[in-house]
């Protein structure tokens, strides 16, 4: 296909619907579509809760509350109408009733009761349509329903914070406020657009957070996850208190486990050979439950042990203006290297000032096959 | 003063050409000097290396060599025009001598034998005479020069380079490559700027480094410095062979001392209570060998030192694109340290990419008195 320069401006308006969608949407993909007839804007609109309205339909709607009729527009959408009858009905059949012309579909949805066949049911209608439309900034909007989907896996993205010399904590524990406010408050804004946030025992023992988004507006609380598979947190902690919780252990007995259930939901995992909680396993449960995109904000060890499993998708890493010495804690435990060659390589996709800390945006490169 | 549009123009124009002279013309200030009259730029000038003409001298002699006079000129200068028989004749006599009508200076020179002696002959002669146009940026090109005059010790810029962990080599010592080439050039660029690089004996015994300026153009190499109190390092060494090196040790019999100095001058340290070589004391020395401008290139031993000994003027850190893992070397060594408000804070001065690495120039906050 070639794509008009028009074609590129409405889809990117339709990212941006889609990117503001997404938290609300999920588990469902946060969809944008915008209508367009001669050159104008007729309608737009973005998937809503689940349950409620996908964008197209939001779309026409618009359209018809502003006196004006699909009939013969175009409607770009960022990922292909859905052709079955989920919570609601199929958005193919609506965009056929209401006689849009044309679909211009960012791309197809991999989600296996549509794979295709909603394009194909607007073709069989005569209606001319196609995907691949800024299918990239398509995929990177939608990466946490596709990783979802196509994975069984959430986007997981690692937030962490350190000295310029790589340093989180001295070694008495003492970690508190090594970022500033700026920084603090853009954490929270990262933490509202993830479904849920991940944290291990020992970041639950030494600084008992709540991991609450508190500091920006947000109408949906993620879901707090804490790894902990020898039950070393205690129920009293905040993170047991006034919100949705779950604690992700392994086998114990029920005696064991019961004063945990009045604040959270229990996952039991598998362990691996190593004694430690299986990774994967946990990251499959999230999927089932709906988690789209996973925060990790843990210590060295898990933020160490998610990295070397080849399971974090990206970096936010805040860089404080400070020294803290050799004589401090790191970042991310894992045995000593014997050859530089295995360090873990990564892109730096972003750096900038927030305050007076520096946001790196990571991306980790595929570990080396040795 | 009220200096116009113009003064500032021109007075950045001769702080351009004294930062190009800065390393040609130390131990001397790297001086500019431009000559303008009826809003023409009529001659420019800047020191040559010692024994050479001072910028106002260059600046005449350019503006004779373009059949012009310098009468009635003002002259642009980024330091006082000195008024004493140093290697040359007094400027601040020739400025009057060529009948300039004006100077513009940007600051005073703290140098004893002028101090002020400049201005008051030009005034005396009927000369218009101030300082004070554009000072800070002025204080910034010269610091080198400042540092050595006005503190006994160079301008001391630490240079080093991590993973975004903040490690640089593995408990094995394996430490090569962690930036790219184009970070090692940017670092070969920054010594050519220096007048010495001072480095520690574990990283002659790790790296057998050579030090010298390799990968930009150099008109003068650096001065090598090796701190080596217990002479650890070897003769045989590569920063021993082809070039000016300083062993910089603490008291030796002359038999221990005598296979190094075919490589090396000596420089014979009073040691501290704690048993390390003084390193005031070596800053000491090193200004009276006049050296300006001081780079640190060293391990995390002596970098901790120079810095929490409040030595450091400004750091040059890489950052790699890359992780080691907490079970590595790290940056800067000190003991542990009991409360996070003891730690080395830092503003960020700047923040860009060269190539895939990361530059941040960096300037310690003085340590808190506790």
């Amino acid at each position: 296909m070639n794509y008009s320069a028009d074609d590129h401006r409405y889809m990117q308006r339709a990212l941006r619907l889609a990117a503001a969608a997404t938290r609300r949407a999920a588990p469902n993909p946060g969809v944008g579509c915008v209508l367009v007839r001669d050159g104008a804007v007729i309608g737009e609109g973005a998937t809503l809760q689940v349950g409620g309205d996908h964008a197209e339909i939001q779309a026409i709607k618009d359209c018809l509350a502003r006196g004006l009729s699909p009939r013969g527009a175009t409607a770009y959408v960022t990922l292909e109408p859905c052709s079955h009858h989920g919570r609601t009905p199929p958005c193919a059949r609506r965009l056929i009733d209401e006689g849009v012309a044309r679909v211009a579909a960012a791309m197809v949805d991999p989600y296996h009761e549509v794979a295709g066949r909603g394009l194909a049911m607007l073709r069989a209608a005569g209606v001319d349509s196609d995907a691949g439309l800024m299918e990239a900034e398509a995929r990177q909007v939608h990466r946490g329903f596709l990783s979802r989907v196509e994975r069984g896996r959430p986007w997981v993205t690692l937030k962490t914070a350190a000295t310029l010399d790589g340093k989180t904590a001295l070694l008495n524990g003492r970690s508190q406020w090594i970022t500033g406010p700026e920084a603090r408050r853009d954490v929270h804004r990262l933490r509202a657009e993830h479904c849920a946030v991940l944290t291990g025992s020992g970041t639950v023992l030494a600084d008992d957070p709540q991991l609450t988004v508190r500091e920006v507006p947000c109408e949906r609380q993620p879901l707090r996850v804490v790894l902990d598979s020898a039950l070393r947190t205690a129920p009293e902690q905040r993170i047991y208190q006034d919100g949705a919780t779950l604690l992700a252990t392994c086998d114990h007995p029920e005696a064991r486990l019961r004063p945990y259930r009045a604040g959270a939901d229990i996952l039991t995992l598998p362990r691996q050979a190593d004694g430690h909680a299986d990774l994967p396993a946990l990251l499959a449960a999230l999927a089932q439950r709906g988690v789209n995109m996973l925060m990790v904000e843990a210590g060295a060890g898990l933020n160490g042990a998610m990295l070397r499993a080849g399971l974090v998708d990206e970096i936010v890493l805040y860089l404080a203006p400070s020294l803290a010495g050799d004589a401090a804690r790191g970042l991310f435990a894992w045995p000593p290297l014997e050859d530089l060659a295995d360090k873990q390589r990564l892109s730096i996709r972003d750096a900038r000032m927030v305050g007076a800390d520096l946001r790196l945006s990571l991306t980790p490169a595929p570990l080396s096959p040795r």
